[in-house]
């Protein structure tokens, strides 16, 4: 991948215009840290239909940098200021408009080299991209002063990470390999509940995670007033008087983030949706058991499966 | 063109969020003129191969698309209200940060569409999207307190539309009915020049052009101190009295219009850039003299050229 980009930014430079700090601006955001879970597991996918993780590699490396166009676009569209521990890209161009807008064209730069190396799986990621949008749109778009149910928000973020996490990077690298269906429906039964399991491990991390955990603020969820499974199960079975503080409070830069916790534990949303992700984490595993998973990749997988729900319980 | 875009917009509602508006506001930018070069291009390069035109007619959707998401988000890097004779999509929008972030997602959302649509040519549309955004970051940083040259502004324009305009959808519908290289070559030495050339045009038709012609304000080039070819070329030949009040004027919404004109044409530079024009559509026009392009594809694309140039002649 640093070779990869240091190729590109390099080819950046040729124009008559000097663009040097915004190519060391975009290396430095996308070398610093990420758990660079898409790519391991479209190696995985890639293996589990017999291919060589070689030639798997600049698939790989396409759908980090598919990550990384949509995690730029989203700090500017969130307003984020800090993301893996440091600046968001259109803070450290500056923060004004044209900050912003050169930010978001190193995101878009991201993504047309992703869909240059992702090569015959492009139409596939850029219909999973289609629903990461959708699903980005109604999420800053909101509900427009009424509330999302508990089964509104999984539909939502099942849109916006649904498949694009685990079943887009387990798919490509193994149809790049020529996988037969019977091993695509394993790896979707497999990725599936992850990624809602996912969802709800980020949730958890975002509203009770440390920041040394997260890279971001400490519990940043509560305070941005983030829309989460969390909080409307709180809202569902909450007491009157804690669901009514709840809402006042949520969304508020001074909130007291450990009372809200405290309501979140009280109300039980808190061990629900821990029970929760226990659960669909467990059914991920189950599907390994598939014939059609090679015994070695499964292996691979139950632990890129722990690791992703478990850091958060 | 329609009917694509009322199934892609409807599914957009079957999220639990009201997105009508966002929709229709995606929809009426779309649909509201527009010149659909690049989609009569990609048909008439697949039927230089000897292609069918219903069988391009998802990728010729396709280029319109992805066209559609690069005018949207120059429209809000560039902080343009107007494009095609109405609002720009951010304003439509709120012209706020939420509206700019919703068209930003629309704009993202019409490029998912557009590599889904050009399927096996989504690798090839992104290398070329890759230097347009090379471009448009060029042009937006500028040349950050001294000026371009002629020659250097030629650079930046070439990587910005060079290809982009007229050779990526040749070669998109010609690949797409398996073209042989020879073809693919005559298609280029036709693109090329004339890529050059419709740049040129559209600088004289936002420096010299009618609003009714462009969709866009009056000489909306000088008022926004647009670099282009035809004042970096007046600088560089014109006499110092006048090259010096052209560098203070530009750039001023209360500059006198039709005084900078005068400068333009007394230094020459808006008859040397029409005769540029007018020979690399010459030459354009001379690469379909090739055994290679069939005669009927030859006519249709001998229009096109002379439509795209001489517009602004």
């Amino acid at each position: 991948m640093r070779a990869f980009l240091d190729g590109k930014l390099q080819a950046l430079q040729a124009l008559p215009v000097d663009l040097r700090d915004v190519a060391a601006a975009l290396r430095n955001y996308l070398l610093r840290g990420g758990k660079r879970l898409r790519g391991a597991l479209l190696i995985a996918g890639h293996q589990a239909a017999g291919g060589r993780p070689e030639a798997a590699l600049d698939a790989s490396i396409g759908v980090e940098l598919l990550h990384g166009y949509l995690l730029i676009h989203d700090d500017f569209m969130d307003q984020d200021d800090v993301r893996r521990g440091g600046p968001t890209l259109h803070r450290a161009l500056g923060g004004d408009h044209l900050g912003a807008s050169l930010a978001l064209l190193c995101g878009s730069l991201c993504e047309s080299w992703a869909y240059q190396l992702l090569g015959p799986g492009a139409p596939l990621a850029a219909r999973t991209v289609e629903q990461v949008i959708a699903g980005q749109m109604a999420d800053l778009r909101g509900p427009r002063g009424r509330e999302l149910s508990a089964r509104e928000i999984l539909e939502v973020q099942r849109a916006k990470t649904g498949t694009y996490t685990f079943e887009l990077p387990l798919h490509l690298g193994a149809t790049l390999a020529a996988a037969p269906q019977v091993l695509l429906d394993a790896l979707s039964a497999y990725a599936r509940p992850l990624g809602v399991a996912f969802q709800i491990a980020d949730d958890l991390l975002g509203t009770f995670g440390a920041a040394e955990v997260t890279g971001k603020p400490n519990a940043g969820d509560l305070r941005e007033g983030k829309w989460t499974l969390l909080v409307a199960r709180a809202l569902e079975s909450a007491a009157k008087k804690d669901a009514d503080r709840l809402r006042s409070q949520l969304g508020k830069a001074d909130a007291d983030v450990e009372e809200l916790r405290g309501i979140l534990r009280r109300s039980g949303a808190e061990a629900s949706a821990r029970a929760d992700a226990e659960r669909l984490c467990d059914d991920a595993l189950r599907a390994l058991d598939s014939p059609a998973v090679p015994e070695h990749v499964a292996d691979d997988l139950r632990a890129i499966a722990r690791y992703s729900v478990h850091r958060a319980l």
